[in-house]
């Protein structure tokens, strides 16, 4: 009954991390379909957003059985929430990473607005956040998910960075507002990600430490640092 | 022990509801700022999203002590598992109210655009989604979570016309393209609104017919009209 048990939660993990992986690959081809100009790219990403939601289910799924016929211990009961929660939020990320494929379609359509330079630079330190949040919940590694927690801030300054740059497009040249408001969407997709990225974060601490950090900047230090949503 | 139970049920739901009041005043609170110019309305609503994060914080753990410490039914399994999804998509409405009083306040500093007809519509659309969502569970009424999870495509269509109608002010006159892009931004935090509520209905209808129907388009008979989040 034990290894039973210790089976169906090895299998819950091994899925959430190919639900993960597959919302990493989404990311990268969402922006890729962006910056290679690449339409069919961009209708794959769309589809793959079913594997995600279908994983999503399987996995809350997994959860709620394990919760209705068994007598989960403190811990287990933690992984358990932890794990439905962390799925809600990758299947939100899979949401955005398709959002970012249907923007790339539309974007697509006109000639290039510039050199996406500083959308590329804010995906990848996206994605990276959502590797190493899953990463810290794999090695129940609370230091690790703090870390990655603070790490949002640059996400966020490159956010508003983005904005008021391409606002002045949109001032300069109202030819250019259709696409500019476009890539702003996909900066606002990618800074949805990394928010999530966050509540994964703060989804292990708890999980770790049996501890609710949301909403408590102070744990960090710094009140100005605090995550506003 | 039963007794004491339904006790601690039944304060997790009162909580559930203030939470939601809360939510879906902010909600018109935010609105107001923009329509009324109020700046310390605005920033009375952000302050108020401290509240939303602190009985986020009550509720799951209340969840997580009954879940815990007993070994609840299915059907109160199912309806803790429901409350604990319901609150973290209403702590997240309460974000998108917070960040339209944001918005209100970069607005407010200049000059209106124009008369915010389509925007309060889509408020109050997007409200009574919320309201009626919560209404659905308390009246375990699946019925009532279906015709409220169809409501959200008039949001989803008044989004895109916004977006148009918004994309042409940029492009006639420059001067107004930061005012139109908070406006549109406003636009989209509403529509994101509408579909947490959706999201509730979805968790209704698990909890009342134990059916996971999320991402199944076609149980609504219309594959086009599948929510795309």
């Amino acid at each position: 009954m034990e290894r039973h048990r210790d089976q169906e939660l090895y299998q819950i993990r091994q899925r959430l991390l190919e639900m993960a992986g597959l919302v990493e690959e989404m990311i990268g081809s969402s922006m890729r379909s962006l910056t290679e100009r690449d339409d069919s790219l961009a209708e794959d990403t769309i589809d793959r957003d079913r594997e995600v939601d279908a994983l999503e289910k399987a996995i809350d799924e997994g959860c709620m059985s394990i919760l209705a016929t068994q007598q989960p211990t403190a811990v287990d009961l933690r992984f358990l929430v932890a794990v439905m929660k962390i799925v809600n939020d990758l299947e939100r990320m899979g949401d955005s990473a398709k959002n970012i494929a249907e923007a790339a379609l539309s974007i697509n359509r006109e000639p290039p607005l510039k050199p996406y330079i500083d959308l590329p630079h804010m995906a990848h330190l996206a994605r990276a956040m959502v590797h190493d949040s899953l990463d810290s919940f794999v090695q129940k590694n609370a230091a690790l998910a703090r870390e990655v927690w603070k790490r949002d801030d640059a996400i966020d300054a490159l956010y508003q960075q983005l904005f008021r740059e391409l606002l002045t497009y949109m001032i300069e040249d109202p030819k250019k507002a259709g696409r500019a408001l476009h890539l702003l969407l996909v900066a606002l997709y990618l800074e949805r990600i990394a928010d999530h990225a966050t509540n994964v974060c703060e989804d292990v601490i708890y999980y770790v430490e049996g501890e609710d950090i949301r909403h408590e900047a102070t744990h960090y230090g710094d009140a100005a640092s605090e995550k506003t949503n």
